[in-house]
């Protein structure tokens, strides 16, 4: 078999550590080039310690990219300049908020920045949730935010069925690696976030649009972080038209879906570690008449490299599963 | 100064020993003794080799129980059937749920048991939110719940000035000693419940009577755990019926108070951790209408061993904040 | 390609689960049994929510035991009572202490019981110490201890070239799954062992006659607990007879071994997590006249599950490696 | 009344701002004084929100400095820059390591730095090893280093007893408050750092020289990060000229002290944390011959404020214990 040849641009960085990683179990693609700024011309290895790859970092050269799929793991504002040439030579997965929001307001309101290139197309790649057909044939796919894939798969459900009412709540909580790995902040420092658990970005916070462009209605989202390095946890709060059975809703609307785990207890996020897996538990409360539902995904796999590879794999072809951890990494 | 005798009943557990420690700096109180009924005859010091003291561990002997006040820290179901005796002899505060709870059906429908003195007269002991007169003329003190600690403070301020509409959602988060010291579960293990977070009872947890009792609204509560020992963080969403300035309303709200902090940015629970403090952070949302209010305490301090504290300094006449921390423990 | 069967006895205990997850991604292995006395009749997968599998636990039927392979994850002390009957039938890797040991007198003090069949033969399967050939053809194997791969990688490269004196030191540091599963004890709780380090068993450790039976001078063993799940790493301080270019004498005494990675800085027991791997980094202080080597390896894969899959590789003729990742989860 | 006033430089690191913390509950000292030189004219709380004072942090004037004491908590390298202008007006305590060594060549070895006030006169402030009229008299007190306070409790009873042979062997575990506050290198962040461990500084650590300067013989230290917040453990392996009860000789070398605790069983990081206390385990090996001592402290009290706090009791006079806290905060 020959695999599909793969680049990936900022490989350094914990998504872009964690596609090497992963692809490296891939049968049906390889990583044939990876990229930094910073460090090119030394050692994958000595940057990201944990990877035993022979890979040799380089410049990226928007000319010569190698391979049919490029991964673009850089902060957000990076795409934007590059995606354009890049897509004439090869199919690009961008894991950065550029490409994600149709809206540009939205995005220029929520990311304090001008887009550059905003009518390049891109197709959100949400497989669960959007038209697995355009994944399959984009040429520039925008793979989703970590809090809006939690919240979303949790959220979409009710959202379909009609039975959503007012403003659905999310209190979405997240492990310290989602602020990356070159936010050497002192509030990320290993002192001051152990033993630590706090709301950020309360007035406002960026994955908001994301959410409320699928869900098609404003969603109250407040992130927090947890003292784990990784791991989401969105707990859900959506006002119910009327009694229903949730299990059996979830259920049916997932069935058939390899990633997506529905189960009557509460969900932990130890349990997808390392995976590709959504585990998801709706609770109906008739106290309150409100669906409670808890939603959990490791975020730098479902939440980022893990879904990168399930859009890649429809992309080129390959099972969706492909290369792509059902069970979890525990204790 | 003489100062009052104090027994700890239960002193082992987390609160028990906690009151132990923080007694230890009170000026106008001291601990004369402490019971384990396990360990009666052992040295405090052994069961917990983080305390310094010479106290040995005594059976509960309800006939010649010593002191002014005592301080009952066990399990609920423990305090009904001692406390109509205890409170012939000395003035007591129970740290647990049994009399909380005014209405019995509430009692028996989240405690799952039958209530063996429901007729025993207690007072609620949350200072900043009841009669402080109440408390200070108490024989038996009902003390309060750490989730709903941390919930009422963040609440009542919206509830009291009339503008909180629908169901408060209380999103709360504890550390693992909320637990107690007793409970060695396979899922309060270090290797299962370190980089983990997950909700737990979310279908009906106990807490939730509490919060309503005061609030006189339905409430919400979905308690999670937080991979870190102590601490909890209480989100809650409430509907607004107008757009309001919340610093300025929970200030004036709560002027004067020593233990509650109102700040504009997003708390932390290890600001707070070893303190008597409550550090409330409130947010409107214009975009939902919504109010959320971010909630921080120590769980051991004002969630339960500090509070009892403040409670006691209102019984015998002492200051308030006598003996209790105001600045945290850091990093 | 026909897959070897094998059977995992105790697969809801960490090692046991970790067998589960690691064979899931073996191309020439495939788990067709899993046994647990409390729960069988149970899924697999409810005692172990991280796992996901439609495997259904068992009763372990001594003469029934399906095929070519049986992975005993037992406590020690289970299979010396059935490793001679399965060995009649299968063959057989035992995770636990109970075939490890030559010397009987030394299981005795250090096990504190009689050891029911002794003369059952054993190979001791560290496969870079020993024959490979032996293990290749042994009907039984008897995987090494976690404190013992990691000590004796860094050790014997010193012992073997003849340049280490006196009472090599051991200062060994486990996670704290090192203590299994079924540990429920207070000082195992999270809230107990989090932000906590200590050393345990200082006067006598049972893992120290292994260590000293092939290193064949005695050792001075001391594990510590450190607040992370998995993970060890053992600093080693030997004199040394005369200076020596310890990374050049490691690096040729494990030349072409895939799971030994001889390294100049300090290995962390992060950048081998959820690997087969053992990071050294030896150093020779000239002041002090020592070696002081540090050894990394996490203690579920080459310390207990990994290492167990590599010599069953071994013994079904499979390459070394087979569906063993060599690239760390990180963060 | 009059209390003795304090100035704290530095006082929003860890170091610095524990000394205020911890100076709160100090009966017979107030901190008058606090500086940053890069947060003057902001309030201290600002900067620290888990203290509670009214404190503006100020520019360090020498000509101006309040108070009596005066305690330097900054990076080592500044004191030696101004402790004699200021001991001209006030006596001082500094943190870091600039008046620790007597060996200036040591000094520049170590810290790679030359000297420019080696002639300033210090005492070096480890009350339970040196004459304590000398700190009770002292200008200048030297505080000493953190790894060095929990090795040299430890090693000095072996010393001074004349039983200890070799290199004493010092292996050092620390959790990450170690390495301050303004250390925001990706090494130290959560992500990084949680769920790890990992020496450091092998070849040659600056605490060295500072243990060596004080037992008299060369030995080996080697530190480790624990993913913790606070605390130190030493292990230590000393070679002992004849069989000896250990017990015995710690409790008679520390009868009196206040701040060691001899005990029987292995000490934990957290039965100290935010203790002036260092508790120590000695355990003689009769198969090897060595003493294995184990010593744990709170590397940010006794390692550091609270070592700082006991200096200055005994040169105001004060009880040496005053507000130091003897019980641990625990879980």
């Amino acid at each position: 078999v020959s695999k599909t040849r793969v680049t990936v641009v900022g490989a350094t960085g914990y998504a872009g550590a964690e596609l090497v990683r992963l692809l490296e179990n891939h049968p049906l693609a390889e990583v044939v080039a990876v990229t930094s700024s910073r460090l090119a011309g030394r050692p994958l290895d000595e940057a990201c310690p944990w990877l035993s790859t022979g890979l040799v970092l380089q410049e990226l050269n928007l000319d010569q990219v190698e391979g049919q799929i490029v991964f673009l793991c850089q902060e957000t504002g990076f795409a934007m300049g590059c995606a354009r040439q890049l897509t004439s030579r090869a199919r690009v997965i961008d894991l950065s908020a550029d490409f994600r929001l149709k809206d540009q307001d939205a995005y220029e309101t929520f990311y304090k920045r001008v887009h550059s290139d905003p009518t390049l197309p891109a197709v959100y790649g949400l497989p669960e949730l959007v038209d697995r057909n355009a994944i399959a044939s984009a040429q520039l796919v925008a793979n989703p935010g970590c809090h809006p894939t939690a919240a979303l798969l949790a959220l979409m459900p009710l959202i379909k069925a009609g039975i959503a009412k007012g403003v659905p709540i999310v209190d979405s909580k997240s492990g310290v690696s989602g602020a990356g790995r070159s936010r050497t902040e002192v509030g990320y420092l290993f002192a001051e976030a152990d033993n630590n658990f706090k709301a950020y970005g309360v007035a406002m916070h960026r994955h908001t649009p994301e959410i409320e462009q699928m869900a098609g209605v404003h969603v109250r989202l407040t992130p927090h972080l947890v003292p784990m390095p990784r791991g989401i946890h969105a707990t859900l709060y959506v006002e119910m038209s009327e009694p229903t059975d949730l299990i059996d809703l979830y259920e049916k609307f997932y069935r058939g879906e390899r990633f997506v785990k529905i189960q009557q207890n509460e969900p932990s996020t130890k349990q997808v570690l390392g995976t590709n897996v959504c585990a998801i538990a709706p609770f109906y409360d008739p106290r309150t008449g409100l669906a409670v539902v808890c939603s959990v995904i490791d975020n730098l796999v479902k939440g980022a490299a893990g879904q990168a590879i399930q859009n890649m794999n429809l992309m080129i072809g390959a099972p969706e599963n492909c290369g792509l951890p059902e069970s979890g990494l525990w204790p």
